[in-house]
């Protein structure tokens, strides 16, 4: 197994060259400067590097059980590597000040995660759900439960947990069936919850000495639908008033499931209400449980596409160390290895290139994040949230089916060794399978960039995003060598925009249009991310250029014209190919016969 | 797990109405009626679905394992699943009568073939790997070593493997080392060989009375690279003079692989001669092994193809039966399963269409076999054999990369059941992952097409084929409601041909010919994959039509109306995006620096 060292070079190329640290210009980062981010990532990349990377396989390998008693054992070391986390702070690092955190810009937070996602993905999900637990509560709880839960969950101590799905209930969430029972004799907004919930990350373990659970469930008398859902907080060992732990809830992990990858993340299903019901305290207002979740599931979303990246780095990592290594062939009549084929070479570039891609974009999202949170000006934030909202589904979808794609590029690039476990790279196929299925399908999320949010402002945010990149697309023209990149980022932006016309058309009929749109959806997200990446080199290619004729000669940006070059001249290309399909209509979709084809 | 029902009718409709059944009129099938064909697949279907199928879950869960004297245990069932084809005569129907077979045509034998990969693909591997050891030694064996060994490997009581590939040599097979030392006091032709061979599909196993090993090795005085190597035959067990089984041979199995997938085909590590040496018998001419292998891993590569072929008809089967039981979500203000949902129905008719345009690729070209094989006309079977020689690169990698990704869209399909790996989805994704690996990687495939068919020829045969896909656009332009697929594949040959030029116009210049054509290979194969069947799915249009105008108001040929729309106005225009890919050049390919990226 190939080690995994963090791409620190990589990271502050994003923030420094392309971002510009604009997020530390924000109110409330008076106090984080670019030498202190530095030596964060270097911190990070050490974590990642020496305690979670190497864990990896072992992890896979040995994964997770279930004893007897409902107890989780976690693969060896990932209770250290965990406590190594937490003790070192790094929970916090992306969560205010005033809820205890270190209150650091969501870029760097998101950087961060990349490496420990690429150090680990499976021991990278556990924070990434207490995460939207924090988020959840931050928002929604009272301030008793505030006081009680957050600073626990802020420093790692506790961790949490969403549980959403039920076997009848997966993207349609509107089929909860858990139920929560009011205790009339005892304090308000307290009640005692039944049901199953199924595919529940990190539901169990050790590593922390408490798990709250987030609970979708319905009162007895809640309405049919989603109006009937509310939000629970159901801790696994109940807290005393003194904030001690007291008896165990009625909650107890009643199987894991045994799952194509991430086999050192416990996926749970969690019985509630075995006994007289489990104790859960209603977050937020009665009946909008889903909104309230959906708060956080939308950074959800950002960190799993922040995930596929951190998988995606891996992986190259892994292909280019064997590709370096692996004697094969001849070229020019001396002995090769495998680096000097072009076809080869044509994969890792590839690889490359799209890595570097998708994690600009995915950066360049936090940092409008750090905007819409933190920018003094109220107009600005609201453009900034704007613009997050269409881009969090391309930065879900397209890095996580771009990651998958990258992995078992990977796989291919080890010829046979790919194929056998203990080379690793398999594993980080099997490992990025999932993103593009939960925090919502990647089909969803198209269905959510192009339903609903394309829709909902008639394309504006869009619009103001498309005008970025066409303005990308004329410096890159204006920059001598560059031209032919302007050219290609200029016919993607005109695809784009023609897509999003048809788009916006389709969404314009009352009756038909949601369905309609939906036949659309996927090709959309596809062009859009590829029109958004293929922006983000262009940019990267100004500021390599830049650099070079500042007289560096750092082979790092040379490189990094390279990548562009494959990005906006090869990879671009191929993502247009999905206005063709979109204007080649989708008539015969609604109208095929299922069971006869 | 959901059950395997070998796709009978789709089959027949390749046979019958696309290739119709032109085969059968070839000399030596005077007795192949249709009828008869339609006997021996329902007789397979029952195989693949009864016998092999249902093995398919628990022979992945169960996996082999090797004991500590080297032998072998398969998963439960897998000897008398085995046995049972062997018994029913299975490994011979393509197989001429003259070696023992049932002589019936390559379009039949193929199409069985992919009914038991779709089955259970790790079981399947047994028989393939001994149909490329009856080829080589019916094509180069002595008359001694066909008389002792082709009978009971055409009966399949004993199996054959391809010994290739050592650490040091995979794509490189110059860099063989595996001795062999002729016997000097025995009898000529005989060798003791030393070596160790990694990856030998099905090297060691109980469910036949021997195993037949093909080898390449070196003798001592052989010079260096592919001119050096020589085929050997090494049997597991000696045969004495009256065809009996003697001693064991000095080969044993060392180690067997964790994979990935294909859990219930042992992937050995083979150690010829830790005693006094294995006894083989070398196979054709001295120094001309490596042609020799290459004679069978052509007809194997195709047999790859369509194994690709049968994992994907399974993920399709799975991913309909899925999406036709789960309800989620409501369409037109009622409950509605998946199926109902455009987004789903997408991926329903992508993958349903991209298989069946698979198939009747890879039996159109097994058809061309059965030509190349039979005709009476020489200049036919010749000119049918480049259409041969072009077409298998492209069925071998075209279709296994597209049933990774067919899988992997089934895997999408079932959502976070998909994930788990009692679903079965996730199986059929990792199964697929190993197609696009061996027998040549698919880069080793398009460098084939790219590099040396098309250049041999000057494009000649490639030429034939487009102009047979001109004519399918022409016909479809002149059909009224097909007029617009016939503009689309038209376009699509268009691209093929402008692509075509610029491949061969690379391949033309004598110093840096061959490097050059690899950066574009890949891209033109997928790009001619895409064009070929686009093709056949525009044929398959015709057919349904002709059907539908005569009368027929079977559901069955509105659906193939339906999989052309969508192959050849959603499918094509992605593949044809290969062409700006090659258009936009690929300087950067061989200049960037692989360490620096």
């Amino acid at each position: 197994m190939f080690p995994f060292a963090a791409p620190v070079r990589d990271l502050r190329f994003v923030l420094e060259e392309l971002l510009e640290y604009r997020s530390l210009a924000l109110p409330g980062f008076e106090e984080a400067s670019p030498d202190l981010v530095e030596a964060v990532l270097e911190e990070a990349a050490k974590l990642a590097g020496e305690v979670w990377g190497p864990l990896n396989a072992s992890g896979d390998q040995q994964g997770c059980a279930r004893r007897d008693d409902g107890s989780v054992t976690l693969p060896d070391g990932f209770i250290e590597a965990y406590r190594a986390y937490a003790e070192g702070g790094w929970n916090g690092i992306g969560v205010s000040e005033a809820l205890g955190g270190q209150g650091l810009p969501e870029v760097v937070a998101s950087s961060v995660q990349e490496m420990l996602h690429g150090a680990n993905m499976a021991l990278g999900l556990c924070p990434m759900l207490t995460a939207g637990a924090i988020e959840a509560l931050a928002h929604h709880g009272s301030d008793a439960l505030k006081e009680t839960y957050l600073p626990r969950l802020v420093e790692g101590s506790w961790t949490g947990t969403m549980n959403l799905t039920e076997p009848q209930a997966g993207s349609d969430l509107s089929r909860v069936r858990t139920r929560a029972v009011p205790c009339p004799d005892e304090e308000a907004d307290r009640y005692r919850l039944f049901g199953q919930k199924i595919f529940i990350t990190w539901g169990e373990h050790d590593a922390a000495e408490n798990i709250i659970h987030l609970v979708l469930a319905r009162k007895p008398d809640a309405p049919e639908g989603n109006k009937g859902i509310s939000l629970f907080l159901v801790p696994k060992f109940l807290v005393n008033a003194d904030g001690s732990l007291g008896e165990r809830n009625d909650v107890v992990c009643a199987s894991i499931e045994h799952k194509l990858g991430i086999h050192g993340s416990p996926t749970c299903t969690l019985s509630f209400g075995e006994g007289e019901g489990a104790i859960g305290y209603l977050v937020g207002e009665e009946g909008r449980g889903l909104n309230h979740m959906f708060t956080m599931m939308n950074e959800a979303r950002h960190k799993v596409g922040i995930q596929g990246i951190g998988v995606a780095e891996r992986a190259c990592q892994h292909a280019f160390a064997y590709a370096l290594d692996r004697v094969q062939g001849k070229v020019r009549g001396s002995d090769a290895t495998i680096s000097e084929h072009l076809d080869v070479r044509r994969m890792l570039l590839s690889m490359r290139a799209r890595t570097d891609a998708l994690r600009a974009l995915a950066l360049y999202c936090a940092a409008e994040l750090d905007v819409a949170r933190h920018a003094g000006d109220a107009s600005e934030r609201k453009a900034a949230q704007a613009r997050v909202d269409v881009l969090i589904p391309v930065v879900k979808s397209f890095s996580t089916d771009q990651a998958v794609d990258i992995a078992s590029m990977g796989v291919q690039v080890h010829g046979g060794m790919g194929y056998i476990e203990e080379t690793g790279a398999a594993q980080l196929l099997r490992d990025a399978r999932i993103a593009p299925i939960y925090e919502g399908t990647n089909g969803i999320q198209s269905l959510d960039l192009a339903g609903r949010k394309l829709q909902r402002d008639g394309g504006a945010a869009f619009n103001d995003l498309l005008g970025r990149v066409e303005a990308t697309a004329e410096a890159l023209r204006g920059n001598g060598e560059l031209a032919a990149l302007g050219e290609s980022l200029a016919a993607g932006a005109a695809d784009l925009r023609a897509a999003m016309a048809i788009v916006l058309e389709q969404g314009s009929d009352p009756e038909s249009g949601v369905d309609a749109i939906q036949a659309y959806a996927t090709p959309f997200l596809n062009l859009a991310g590829h029109v958004l990446c293929a922006w983000q080199m262009g940019q990267s290619a100004l500021k390599a250029a830049a650099a070079q004729a500042a007289g560096s000669g750092e082979p790092f940006y040379q490189a990094k014209l390279v990548a562009a070059d494959f990005a906006l001249r090869q990879w671009l290309p191929a993502g247009r190919a999905n206005r063709s399909v979109i204007d080649a209509g989708m008539a015969s979709l609604a109208s095929f016969d299922v069971k006869a084809i």
